[in-house]
């Protein structure tokens, strides 16, 4: 098989340099996008009268009948072609002749690989951006459904305040709406065509590149030709969202696992999500969210990864830049495939609420003790103290705050009344927080409405 | 000394733990934010009439004389306070009395960390931007300086094709226009406001948030008071725009290295610029540059740092996050010296035109001769052998292209033709490309143009 | 102040570079280490005739005055040196005339550094391990004393099967004792002479490298002068072993706060370890290990940061390297405080037997019931279905293991004899894993002497 | 296709969930190993009396012959029985009927696959080992035959002082050997034997762990079984002597392709190990080292994804850990790629010895100008200032140091004589240093001799 490059070359390539340096057992995923770039292309080069018509036409056909082989499987990539572009290129030799040849004219493979890439992140990103939406849709319809709910918030895994369960979903939804946004963001700079700057100086015909990104569905032009082939940032930018996302999935896979534990029991996986183990019958494990929580681990690999190519890495394209495809496509197919298993689980787990209900005068309503002491004049740390000593008075004696009486309370400020009994009614309490994106009733409804219009549900 | 949350303990506080807790070491640097949100809090709780216009007045007096102190230097923290927020209070109440201890009415460190993180990270994103822009400016003068010097372009680190200098520097400048454009995404969502989300389930006391972003110049708020405690992605934006900085700085000074090598030789740096040897009396070595390129170190790991800390935390905060605030120092202080120090080195090294232009024939020419071949109607695929072989074949004799003449190019194919000859000069090829992006003058020359205006020069 | 090799320059340094390339703001933690090399050195150039014996006699007594003003804080290190050792020199030359400058004489600051470092490096891994074998004799301490409580070993957090508490503690034990193997294997790397070397290609005066190595307590030599110069492997060894310690602590940090939730209720930590809540009184947070599993961070972020700096750097010294000592310093600083901080906790906190310990009937038995079903003769597969079926039957009519007879059992096999019955009992199962390592009484006290005996108990 | 255990389960695992947590597609890799392990199963569980005699002769024969379709390909694993271990033991039931259930007595998935894992690497780390040896023969092949080429050294990128070029290629054995003791550090500890750990507890079988050791050809046991269980630090100290051969090669790429630029021009790589460009016919690019140097980024990636992995899980065994297997094959694989193609580059690459080689009065013999003064008995500090002005003078003149004669020297320091100018030839300054490891031809020699009688060679 004849290299394009040959020409220069005494010695044939050793076979193992083959091996070593082919790309395409994992660049043919860029064969469609190859495809698709090449037919504006055809369509830039007629207008630069580089092809005549009818050799336009005569690509153009050939291209889009390797693009159904493509589709079908009935086109094998082969590795001693070196990369997708080699071998659709080769491809179209064998189809329509030496024309084939015409068509890297006034490209490189340095500006070719750059816009493939682009136009397979677009299309990617937006799966993502949908995929995020079917989630935080699934996290306000229980943030709906679990507004009667009353738990405790944790700080330090230690119980902290009680909130309405509505609260906790809704606080995953804005995590998962700023990953939309560094989607977006990554998106935006994405968007701009490099097809144009040839290997890495520019192309010496009249190629019209506002119109071939027109009809690639480009925003802009990457501008500099020297940028355009040694960049990987909208690479990078990928990658970092996608592990930010993975930061998040992490932190809810947490929590989940954590209670759908038999400790804290405050929800369960249906037996279709969860998978035993091969030697303990009882078992019924949570591997799904396991598994999300693991994968975390590659997310920020990949980043690390192509960071590392990037580091010290000289003007302009260095071959090094071809390790940029692997973890990209890496990111991309986890962040997907975990969200949907997110998804999965949160329409398929039950709340327990029984389990999660904080009783009567759990003592995560001390605040509210506290600020109630506040409203009658005393400064906030006097009242800290104040209902802290009450607290070591339980632990000392083994008891709960329902315990206690007024005259118990009096003992440690005489500013409590009868009025202060009822905070110890964890649902009372968490409906005091009526402040914006707090967690009384009101207010979440509130939330969950905003939410649902941004979602449009 | 009293811990403000003393109360309920009944050990004091092991010596160790609170060295190792401690935070003061590090978040003075937020003193400044702290008290400036401590202003604007005051004026909400006198909104909501949780203070008097005179407790309002006395404890703004305070402040402000506080913060004049720490201005001058004249207000020492102390490491058994824990962090700057309880410093403060603690020196408030020291000066005012009791009151002092209303001012966290309302408001948790947790939600008051984060504030003040926010604030100080808006300030220091808009200096970096500053920074950025200054070094662009001095790329956009190189680049209108160098626009006569023709230069070989690299790909592979082998000389690829001939291109004005001024494109170089152009390049270099989207890089760092793009890195504006990552700091300007982190400040997006950086600006918004969590004060009012208490310790974790919002305040029970009517606070108007709204009111709060206003005086601190927040965009907007962030709405769920479980998200805004337990968040830290707005510091995971900003180390990822600064080690993406820094990665770009890292190839830039690789180049700048290499040109300053005997070898290279293109650019020269000002004694001013570089340090010497302890033991070998000639060297003039370029550390400057050689430290901006390491420092890309530190600032990946600040990014792995925080994405470890992050992966699995379960809501909402944890001490863990205080581990958020040296790896965000630390990026933010590398990437404004590290920015400076390399505008100090474009402003100060000369360019030695004379060692780095290409001479007639250099090899660089031969994507235009086989071009010339594709224009004169051979297929790109053809015309690119042709001249492989006419290279291979001046290797093998040790000759130079510019040692041929007419009938030797002939000889390869006969479509070459006197005007052939016009493309041994590199900066006659160089102004071939022409297309937007590319190394032509003229292109260049508008591309400046579009510099100068976008950056206000 | 003059710089040592100012010699070649024309211009002063810029105030900037001075500030931006003085290392002696961290590297002044290797004064100490500085200076003793410096007598080592001083005794070498006596023997290779250098030095005459009067002036290492002055050189030596010098030296040995500023190491004490040193350790008495009396001597103050300057920027505008740069580094420790140019500071030293420095006061040197300021103590005893131009002798001070024929200390440098056959050293080179690459060497230099890299012996001083060397020598830190041995003292500190020496620290760690003795850290280490502190937390192990408290882990072997606890299993001692917690041989009679059994708990739940989990898997998938949920529980798997009863085990005595005391083999968790040995668990932790061996992690931590592989995290001494992963030092010495450090420190057998990191323990050879890198002096001697020069700035790179070795030194033309006649010193005994052997010689000195034996002065400095070296094992051998780094024999080649450009690895020894270039190298910093040793460093990367070491932030190794540290993330590796960091690893193992966040993990035993995670289950001792998941053990510390109400939810669990497995142990509980002394007030003197914890801290409280600025806001809620009734809050007891484990802070302390809530550091510990976030310190994993710059743990990874500083190995991270090392691998960086020195991914593609060309031979042999480039200022780059300087990077190299906040990262190593950080990690060790950052270990043994961690340690540290984990033996405080295991020596304080208590464990609450009754609320760990399985009832009679646990699920967790059921590996157990299967394993009798095949010592009766059933295949496993088959046995672990049948028991498989039992647990499912017992959660549908809400049952659990302790409610059934004889006769029920006999429903789902009638291999089962009254002997099976004694395998509800959780204490009975784990004394059945007898295997070497298992959680059987026996075992564990086999186990425990063993420990002892490593350990020099 | 029946789960093993789905015996407790009430509903089919969702498709989802089977695809997504099924590990077949890649640890189908441990296939061998797999079976490797049930056949010293079966001996240990026949021992233990479990098995009868004919029973293990069944399970031993039909164990083989799956081995035997394994290695011909005749059998394919399915994605739908989720992993390695349970396609062998469904296609064993499937051969020889409820038998092949009993191989999972004593036995669970989690110390079968510790297992299989330990196995596998301790074949790949010999090879790496071999890899490794075979490289550093070239490297002592290549620094036999360029003992007569004397190059500069380079600190800093800047030449710094003469050496012999085989001082070069014996700095990188060094370095490549410190590999060699890396993987040998993590050979010991991943040669120990995790099975009869069982699921976490350890087995009620009475099983011989030692006599399966034995049979494995482990060097000890793993002691503790839930550490055995829960632990992955085996693979992370393979990782990272992974990476840190990365970090070698790396460095060792950009030398070499800093090399073949055509502004060094120190090297020429064979064209069968370079390949050339799509569009620039004259192209002949260093791909292979470019792609070592790249590769560098997925060895940090791979080992950042197992440290995040395992930060901060709990006890014991957690399905996270599956996430392990994909970063130890792609880091196994690349390596000794990696090194395979290095190793072809240093067999293949010819040295331009001639381009190289520093001229006489090359300004790098300023060292040892300043030592012929020290050796005159100036101190070395005021030795160094003289050289330095005396380059100075030379640089503002643009004169070299072979223009000068004795005359022009003494104006710099009247202690030079006649046998300065000696030292104008980098060749004998280099034959100067003759510490241990020094760049003398005498003590090159001894090195060499050395290190060839460590290579065995």
């Amino acid at each position: 098989m004849q290299k394009p490059w040959e020409g220069r070359f005494r010695e044939k390539t050793q076979e193992f340099v083959e091996k070593f340096t082919q790309s395409v057992s994992f660049d043919k995923r860029l064969a469609l996008e190859d495809i698709e770039q090449s037919l504006a292309h055809v369509k830039t080069l007629l207008r630069a009268k580089v092809l005549s018509q009818e050799e336009a036409d005569t690509l153009k056909k050939a291209l889009e009948e390797i693009k159904q082989d493509l589709q079908r499987g009935n086109f094998q990539l082969r590795e001693e072609l070196e990369d997708v572009h080699m071998n659709i290129e080769a491809e179209l030799t064998r189809r329509i002749g030496e024309l084939g040849g015409k068509l890297h004219t006034a490209r490189s493979r340095n500006d070719q690989v750059a816009t493939d890439e682009r136009l397979y992140i677009k299309r990617e990103i937006k799966e993502c951006i949908r995929h995020l939406k079917d989630m935080r849709r699934e996290l306000i319809r229980l943030a709906e459904n679990s507004l009667e709910i009353v738990v405790p918030a944790y700080t330090h895994l230690q119980r902290a305040q009680p909130i309405r369960l509505s609260h906790y979903f809704l606080a995953y939804r804005e995590m998962f709406l700023s990953d939309e946004l560094r989607f977006v963001d990554a998106y935006r700079k994405v968007d701009a065509l490099p097809l144009g700057s040839g290997a890495v100086a520019g192309v010496d015909f009249p190629l019209d590149r506002f119109f071939t990104a027109e009809e690639l569905g480009f925003r802009t032009l990457v501008r500099n030709s020297i940028y355009a082939t040694a960049d990987r940032d909208y690479i990078l930018d990928t990658l970092y969202a996608c592990a930010t996302v993975g930061t998040h999935l992490s932190r809810m896979a947490e929590d989940l696992i954590l209670w759908s534990t038999e400790e804290f029991g405050f929800v369960e996986l249906p037996d279709r999500l969860c998978t035993g183990s091969s030697i303990m019958p009882q078992k019924k494990n949570p591997d799904i969210l396991e598994l999300i929580r693991g994968k975390t681990g590659r997310l920020y690999g990949n980043l690390i990864s192509l960071f590392t190519v990037l580091k010290g890495l000289p003007m302009a394209y260095n071959r090094d830049l071809q390790e940029d495809k692997e973890p990209l496509f890496d990111s991309l197919d986890t962040v997907k495939a975990c969200i949907k298993g997110m998804t999965l689980v949160l329409e398929g787990m039950s709340v327990r609420a029984e389990r999660m209900m904080p009783q009567l005068g759990d003592p995560m309503v001390a605040t509210d003790l506290a600020n109630y002491l506040v409203n009658k004049g005393l400064p906030f740390r006097e009242a800290h103290r104040t209902v802290g000593n009450l607290i070591a008075y339980l632990i000392s004696e083994g008891k709960s705050l329902k315990d206690l009486n007024l005259k118990d309370l009096k003992e440690f400020s005489s500013l409590f009344e009868e009025d202060a009994l009822k905070l110890l009614d964890p649902k009372w309490v968490a409906d005091r927080r009526k402040t914006y994106g707090g967690t009384a009733k009101e207010e979440l409804l509130r939330q969950i409405e905003i939410a649902k219009r941004e979602e449009g549900i």
